[in-house]
């Protein structure tokens, strides 16, 4: 029987001492020049550059989180270099594969398949507005984390998400709908919850203390480290993401190296403000 | 200048007499057996299945509409699929792309840019639980639809999309939400209502006139073609998609003039209601 992901989760943590989660959210544009005139193709430059981040990093991340996104724009040669990358990460460490999808119960499933079985991530990240039978069939696949967008990091957040119902904001809701939808699928359920607005942070954990927490929305987006690393329990139940800052850390050929440093300072800083 | 979506639409729309969008979310096990012999190669085979369904069914619809989930599960060679079969479209009809994105603000760039330049799609769907700034790249683009979600066809959709707020259920607040978004982008915003909840479907179109509706839930969903018909405005701006009750019309040989026959009959039924 496969381990819940809330347990790989715990072991993944435990071999690096890390709830670093690197965001390998490549843009051509922002690499550095020496690839860039390396490669010819972008989507080699890109491969290249994501083993070297992978391969600096890897002491100082328990995951990677690759943002479709940033692959799709690539056309199939991305999606091929998305498959790539995650064949490149070690095995001790998470994938999660940052899709935010959300479509009906057999759409939903061809979305399921695409990123359990074809890329074979660990984790997605799914879009809570059509409901339950949107996510379930992501939950299916044992083992793996269907993180559920409830508190997102960007300025637009608030419009819909912090709309008030029954003396709750929103995202209070979509928290607890998200709860309930895991209820037959243990250890399958994880959060997206942004640093950026670090008391309902917080108050997310007060509420739920035992679910995953995937964490964006620190350095590049102004969330501080402090709230993220408040957000861990005991057992330490979040992912701190870190894209940008870790990325392109250095513009120069020793990137590499500063993307390590900038992970392990990372690590250090998390682990400092939760001990 | 390129013209409003809007215009486009109308356009399209007088050319086939038709507000019938074909749904072309291709499902390799429910491709006739004659084609699955022919072609070693699952995606060559749904590129010749996509290929006779649009020679079918090129003189009802003014629009096909992809899923990208029916693509995105065959990697690689899937993606070079979708992009082939949008080649394949008449130059006349709509180009709809199905993806539901939703993401911060820099990757929502990406999503826009891989949906309308590489792909170059006439529109696509977005998720609205982020806010603005995941919607506005997709705005940016002139002459370009972006469908929101509004109130969905799926049976969970009421989990979060009837929660009452002020009086008013949330995908209400959505729509108008959707529509201050679209203030700076005339004749972009379109909304996705689906046919399931007809009284729901009334409400939203008497309330907003003149936004195009994408309505999917027809047909397998069991939404009537009467409801999605009397979304129709005088200029009839909605798009009513209906992907298996034409693309499965027959599992035989003839499944392409038995497409074009379901297509044809959707189109009249549509026509003859609004008339």
């Amino acid at each position: 029987m496969e381990s819940h992901f809330t347990e790989r989760l715990r072991s993944a943590q435990a071999a690096c001492d890390s709830m670093v989660c690197v965001g390998l959210d490549p843009d051509v544009a922002k690499l550095p020049d020496s690839l860039r005139q390396k490669y010819a193709r972008p989507e080699a430059a890109i491969l290249a550059f994501n083993n070297a981040i992978i391969q600096a990093t890897a002491p100082y991340a328990c995951a990677y989180k690759l943002n479709a996104a940033f692959y799709e724009n690539l056309g199939s040669d991305g999606f091929r270099t998305l498959a790539a990358t995650i064949d490149l990460l070690p095995s001790n460490t998470l994938c999660i594969v940052d899709a935010k999808r959300g479509d009906i119960g057999n759409t939903a499933r061809s979305y399921a398949s695409s990123i359990f079985n074809l890329l074979g991530a660990d984790g997605c990240t799914v879009a809570p507005y059509m409901g339950f039978d949107a996510v379930q069939p992501f939950l299916e696949y044992p083992g793996r984390a269907t993180f559920v967008l409830v508190r997102t990091s960007n300025p637009s957040s608030d419009e819909l998400q912090s709309l008030i119902l029954d003396g709750k904001p929103l995202y209070e809701h979509v928290a607890n709908r998200a709860v309930t939808w895991g209820k037959n699928f243990p250890g399958s359920v994880g959060f997206v919850v942004g640093a950026t607005k670090p008391q309902e942070l917080q108050r997310l954990r007060d509420q739920h203390p035992t679910i995953p927490f995937l964490i964006p929305g620190i350095g590049a987006q102004g969330g501080p480290v402090e709230a993220a690393a408040c957000a861990a329990t005991p057992k330490g139940m979040i992912l701190v993401n870190s894209s940008r800052g870790i990325l392109y850390a250095s513009p120069d050929e020793n990137f590499d190296k500063m993307a390590a440093k900038a992970a392990r300072e990372l690590r250090d800083a998390l682990n400092q403000t939760n001990s």
